[in-house]
């Protein structure tokens, strides 16, 4: 008998340092650089410090669908620098990709129904036609989702600072470069545009080639199959098994790491990611695997609650 | 003393049509024909008559956020009308314009900051720039939207079929034509563009001129001021007052009336919407008026709850 | 020894008629609605009859670089008919395909330099990846572009009135539908986008399916290889060698058969093209064929002088 | 009598300098940044000194209809520095604005019809609305011109580093941020918006503030009234009497300083453009002046020849 679940773990121990310089008379942040709290990913030793005392408090808010944890604050003029660090137990659901089928529209729990409609950076209502020529004919299933995740990783190529924050599937898909961001928005558009629930999922990276750069915030998808939302990386530049989640959304519109309103200058965002081994506890470096991976406790098509 | 909310009320009269020819080997359909249960919209004689045997059973849904009704169900091929009837009492909030304030972003209930970021037609993202420079200057609050609203209204022209189910704000802002629905997309869009929460609302038109054609679903706005969603109607064409609200969203990709999914042939729906007046119980005609009006509770930031 | 030229000939036999309303105060009007007169295209009992006595005189006008014939006239309001009737004799230059090279850019004559640059509706600057990822690595000459032809032929559907006036090659590509406009403005930019220099052809369509709809305009491409421009039909509706050409340029933006300055309702052109068949002065009709046609002189790389 | 063609000149001593460094197999690159010769510009001490010993030999080129000078060269790889000087003699057309008609369509010479339709950058078929409400109703002639200049100068802010090579006037539309080539493309689109010929045009900057770069290449606009052609600054950061021509186009696409095929890697280009004042042979400093200016020829419509 089969038990992957009861028998492969993960840890990362995670540090996430922002740093902004805030003009007068001050600026509103919204922050989603918290870990979800979900069955598959437990928290411990969770520390937030603020460089300023802020007045206002900050306001931490958990949206009780998404469970994507926010932070709202006003900061002052002058430099705010937000350090965030947890640790994080992984301990996927693991499934048999043959296994694993498409939900028919007529069974799709209420609250997955708006993942498969098009939102600003995957337009799936232009791309029926191509969607439904490219990948209308195949079985139903994993596996069908996994040869859209093929397409888009073999059709577009993986190029830092190629595009910007206007650019959309539609884009992606005319110029054929992008980064995580932009393979993810082509993948869910064109799974919407045949029907199947696809979401945004944003947090950190792991096992991406030092080539590409250092550690950092990571896209990638999320697909609504049998009953759950499953991982996909559409880019191909990393190891899911060690991703850690920290949003769900329509798109990046809807999970920005951070949201600015007023006049800030930001530096690069620095994160460290280091996974944790420890044998005698059954935790193990994250791997490349041919399973499917799911963060999500599943059945009731919620996001992950 | 003003008590405004105590003596106006109006009762529309509702009946819609919808036939389609379905193709084998059958379709999906979600509808949000619905009228929305508010406290300030009361229902009563709600008919609904399918002209199949449906097998499963048509599922009936309310979204728990946005009060949204969903009516879902697989058709056979052939034939299918969904008929549906309702007496609609409205009792609209009213406020005097100049006494509503805008809601800092920093205050704005957590499950409202959705509808200040992009969606699939309302590019916000790309209008900061026009948007601080035409209304970033103005007074806050209510006024402000109002020059919003009176802006798209004098720089787009209505013009039936000049747009399509692709067209969206930036289409609208660079065509200057549509139709309610691309008023209305570019109306919310500019809203965002300056931190102004705004979302799309439908329904059934009233007090089109008739010139325009038979009376109508419509689209309009509703925008969060003062803790609650206030309607605006930049399209211009109608009596706001007698609005009956079905459904509310990002914009028009969450709220269709129809979603089909399968071989279909529309026709085009037929709609009723009869005002009816009772001066011995208070029910008066919708009319004109300047006052601002929401059918929405209020306070809490929930969408109509 | 090979003499294709010398045997085979088609004569078309073509009348047009457009029928416009023109409001006050009257209209002006561009047409591009004579053969042009080229090596391969000789003309005989042409005939141009306009329903109004015009004030002043029409002026037609032969562009010396491209050949293509436009009249410029200045209608009062009113109904006005062009009828136009000429005998169309066709002799194409006839090549075997594997034979003919790309002409390397430093060799490109000057006058065609501007056919690889993008244009209005042939955005071929965003479609460089794309070109190369596809059509990169494929030998150079005839071959090539007409793999780059079926490419289009088979990654687009033909389907009437799924495209306006405002679509262009990137929509084409994204929504995968059009008409023999939209295959051809595809066709051209993915060509630039290797660097071939490609134009736009506008004529009279031969030999399409009845079930398409009448005989009408028909656009068609025309790709400068082996210092010669040869035709393509990336539509795949019709039978090339039958086309009868009006006129070539950038873009459709270039060659519209009509272009109206007023106000002005029109009608559906009508379009007789019908082939005269002599067999004993060596006239067939227009079939398929594997050869690679062109109705240019060549040598110079001016536009069929 | 006036006669200021006879008394105002302008001496501009010009340098440019093009460093690539080219890899293997080697490059194409077209040059477009000799100046033009034109009646009202004349030449002296013209230089070109490139650093490679090219085989073959660079190729000259210069349009009959638009008198751009172009270069054609295959360089090696390695370094590729490509140096130029002039000495510029500048003696505009002047003349008294309220006294410049536009051409009616019917008048138009036939080899300036082309500026009046769309191009890749300028899509003035979206614009037909917004131009006609903005500038439909304004009296006919260059003040009409003077106001579509100033709406786009007052409408878009000027942002280095603001748009790329794929930004068209409709991108600066919406998002009112761009450089001298965006300011251009958009006033060249409203103006074949309202039918009034335009055409984009390059050259060398005089007279900007120090603040916003170095002098640079320059893109401005000319527009077709009373035969000839008249230069505008929509971005309004220069003295347009001190602009040297190089050449002329649609818009952007046509007139490339560089248009380069093959693996290079480019440095950015110097410039050096110094005034020369000698009053005593009547040559002043550039300087701003209300007089429309033109550096064409006029009555033939040709484009500068």
């Amino acid at each position: 008998m089969r038990e992957p679940q009861a028998r492969i773990a993960n840890r990362i121990d995670l540090q996430v340092e922002l740093s902004y310089e805030v003009a007068a008379p001050g600026a509103d942040f919204v922050f989603n650089i918290h870990a979800a709290r979900t069955p598959s990913q437990t928290l411990s030793a969770e520390q937030l410090v603020l460089s300023q005392a802020l007045e206002p408090q900050p306001q931490a808010y958990t949206d009780p669908i998404s469970g994507n944890r926010y932070l709202r604050l006003h900061a002052a003029p002058g430099a705010l620098k937000v350090s965030y660090a947890v640790c994080v137990d992984l301990m996927h659901h693991r499934d048999e990709p043959s296994q694993i089928d498409e939900v028919p529209i007529c069974e799709l729990p209420p609250q997955v129904m708006g993942y498969i409609y098009p939102s600003r950076y995957c337009q799936a209502d232009r791309l029926l036609t191509l969607a439904t020529a490219e990948f209308g004919k195949l079985g139903r299933g994993y596996e069908r989702v996994q040869a859209i995740r093929d397409w888009v990783h073999s059709h577009v190529t993986f190029k830092s600072n190629s595009s910007n924050s206007s650019s959309s599937a539609i884009d992606t898909l005319i110029e054929r470069v992008g980064v995580c961001r932009d393979f993810a928005h082509l993948m869910i558009a064109l799974c919407r545009a045949v029907n199947i629930p696809a979401r945004f999922a944003t947090g950190t990276d792991y096992g991406a080639d030092p080539a590409l750069g250092p550690p950092d915030f990571q896209a990638y998808v999320e697909v609504f199959l049998g009953g759950r939302w499953y991982s996909f990386d559409p880019s191909g530049t990393a190891i899911p098994m060690g991703f850690v989640r920290f949003g769900t959304g329509r798109d990046a519109a809807d999970v920005a790491f951070a949201t600015i309103f007023g006049g800030v200058k930001s530096q690069a965002p620095v994160v460290r990611a280091r996974a944790i081994e420890d044998a005698s506890i059954g935790i193990v470096l994250p791997h490349l695997c041919r399973d499917a991976l799911s963060t999500d406790v599943g059945t009731t098509g919620t996001s992950g609650a």
